[in-house]
């Protein structure tokens, strides 16, 4: 079983890569117009792409899913017109392939250009939303990647249904269909035979849960674009406004809980923790958030939990936040640097030069200076729909969009130069 | 005793963890002035370097290593000064780091900067070559970041001098002595224990021949720039000007046979075959080339030893050759892609679309028209040193040198900007 599974998903591999070659030099306005004939057909059969979706979220209710997941399912008109938007703003954005990005000309006349490429074939795997086939399918074709989808079983007939149509669509261009696939088998095995597939995939992403990406990163041998955590940090100086620092911290936190930009734990100096650690709990407080904090938190307000090492450790993911005051910037920068997982930390001040210090010396993909770290986020950093983030720091970090799908080579052109 | 090793490079990296921190917020003209001052030692300390690296060679003597090994491994006068002259040239280079790559005004008023910054710690396994050790501390000290070397045993003595040398020049400036340090232990133990520091190892450079890298990449969990293989190609396109094909082919086999870059097949397309085989194979065979070919080529010259599918798989690193004919571009291209190992692949022609189809459709990190494939490498790009040459895809490519050792991070500007 397990051989004749391994061979039709090899299969798959093989089409998706052999596409991938055709797709790169594929011209940018094929590319774009293929885009365009997706997003006009999820429109268009945006009645089928409903009842598909029904057969899904009926399926889950009967397994009583949880409501999160339900919703994260979910189609409605107004989501699939989004989905249909989101593939035509895609469409809109620069070509990322075949940029110059270095040029050298040497002394024995050869000229070197470094021109932007696709990577090749990306595989994702994802979980409940059904946006991230369009999404990923849509970065991929602009940059020139075959992508192969693994969505979960949750999901399926949506995700199948959309993969369909986009392959639909794509026969009708000089960009062949193989270039998206789903995968189609949804057992373990299957998966855990695509992780070994890194002849042919180049770059696995991962969206969803913590497990899931633990597995792939695991299980995998393909290099993987991923963050496992987003233990986030907004530190409040000594030179913070008040209500500024008030406002980002709670809105760094509140807004939305359950992001991987939602802050975790807050850091305040102690210099001002006084003037601000009792309004900032109260405010916390009123919308239900539970405080924990060290013990010097715990003079500015009672009932306060005590937090230990494991909660500096924790992504709460929820209205739980931990907060610690420190007697210096060196203290939290030294904090962050040792907690944080490396995706985004802000800094809320007036003082330009400790600004500057804690930008420079945090060691995350994204630092950030009086605003919330909840804008971490592709499309809030104007770089169109994300593929993920990435905690790594090799090829792609932070949000990852169009650049992070392509690499670059060499090109050297000569007039019969030889070397000495 | 494992244990008590594992403490040991645990500390090694710690240090050199910690001290990239401090490295990463240098000034440029502090980590210049540090090269430099290398430089001058390096040019000093002549004399004790030859005797240190006399030691070694005569170790090696003894124990009956083979010639071209104690050549790479033998220092002199004039290998010295060359050490110190590729120092004092990437001093010269222009600072990778503090770039900005990419400026984003949000309408919100949010100002986003991709930068340029070190990737952090390096890790470079070598083998008997003792300027591995002072080229890669001065790319690493220059791009910011710590490394970690581990020469081959033969090397010991000249290797642990030139380092002791180095940190006792970086004690004179404000770079902690700790960002470059050597492993000390040459045991298979210690390099296996370090193979698994991906904590601390950002990147594991191998420097050396095909089983050192081998033994790299499935030992280590630490991301690794690499090539395995060199298997070049020359393709002589129809189009091809008769006198610079074999001038050329010649060059990118002959040149040199042990470098990667060197081609090991030449491909010919059959129209062109009969004028210009006979006198490529003849100008090949009188250097004592060893000629392999299919069937067709063997038409062209007696004795020709029959090529099989082995033979377009292997990088011989030595006077042999394989040729192949093919009846058009796309089975060149196709031939390529399929043996290629992704390092460097050329084509002869004067047709302009020839070369552009081939340029875009050959898979591999360096592409070249009508120039020799030995001319893969970072100095000949004009790179200054290379830290090592990469076929992978992700995060560099083809010949890494200062912008390879980099990443970037993301630094958001704010006003107390809230996300909605």
């Amino acid at each position: 079983m397990i051989d004749k599974l391994e061979k039709k998903i090899y299969k798959i591999c093989e089409n998706a890569k052999k596409a991938s070659l055709k797709l790169s030099s594929s011209s940018i306005s094929e590319r774009n117009k293929a885009l365009l004939l997706i997003s006009n057909s999820i429109l268009k059969n945006q009645k089928q792409i409903l009842e598909k979706n029904k057969l899904d979220v009926n399926f889950a209710k009967n397994k009583k899913i949880s409501y999160n997941l339900i919703d994260r399912l979910l189609l409605s008109e107004d989501r699939i017109k989004s989905i249909a938007k989101d593939i035509k703003n895609i469409a809109r954005l620069p070509n990322p392939l075949n940029k110059v990005l270095n040029k050298i000309k040497r002394p024995n006349g050869l000229k070197i250009y470094k021109v932007s490429v696709p990577l090749g074939v990306i595989g994702v795997v994802f979980e409940s939303r059904p946006n991230v086939a369009s999404d990923v399918a849509a970065l991929c074709i602009k940059s020139g990647n075959s992508a192969i989808l693994k969505g979960g079983k949750e999901a399926k007939n949506t995700t199948e249904f959309l993969i369909s149509l986009i392959k639909r669509e794509l026969s009708k261009t000089k960009i062949p269909p193989d270039a998206i696939s789903s995968l189609k088998s949804y057992e373990r095995a299957a998966t855990n035979i695509l992780f070994k597939m890194d002849n042919m995939i180049d770059v696995l992403v991962p969206r969803g849960g913590k497990k899931l990406i633990e597995s792939v990163r695991e299980n995998s041998t393909i290099p993987v674009f991923s963050h496992l955590d987003g233990i986030c940090h907004t530190y409040i100086d000594k030179f913070a406004k008040k209500s500024m620092a008030i406002d980002v911290a709670f809105n760094a936190k509140m807004r939305r809980t359950s992001i991987c930009g939602a802050t975790e734990t807050i850091l305040c100096h102690s210099d001002v923790a006084k003037t601000i650690m009792p309004d900032l709990i109260n405010k916390l407080r009123k919308v239900k958030c539970v405080v924990k904090g060290d013990d010097k938190v715990r003079r500015y307000s009672s009932n306060i939990i005590k937090a230990s090492k494991k909660d500096w450790e924790t992504e709460y993911l929820n209205a739980t936040v931990s907060i610690k005051i420190v007697s210096n910037l060196q203290k939290a920068i030294s904090h962050i640097n040792q907690y944080s997982s490396g995706h985004t930390d802000a800094i809320i001040t007036e003082n330009y030069k400790n600004a500057t210090e804690f930008l420079k010396s945090v060691e995350s993909a994204i630092v950030m200076h009086n605003t919330s770290t909840q804008f971490a986020d592709g499309a809030e950093f104007g770089l169109g729909a994300e593929i993920g983030i990435s905690t790594g720091k090799l090829h792609a970090r932070g949000p990852v969009s169009l650049e992070g799908l392509t690499t670059y080579k060499y090109l050297v052109k000569g007039k019969g130069q030889l070397r000495a």
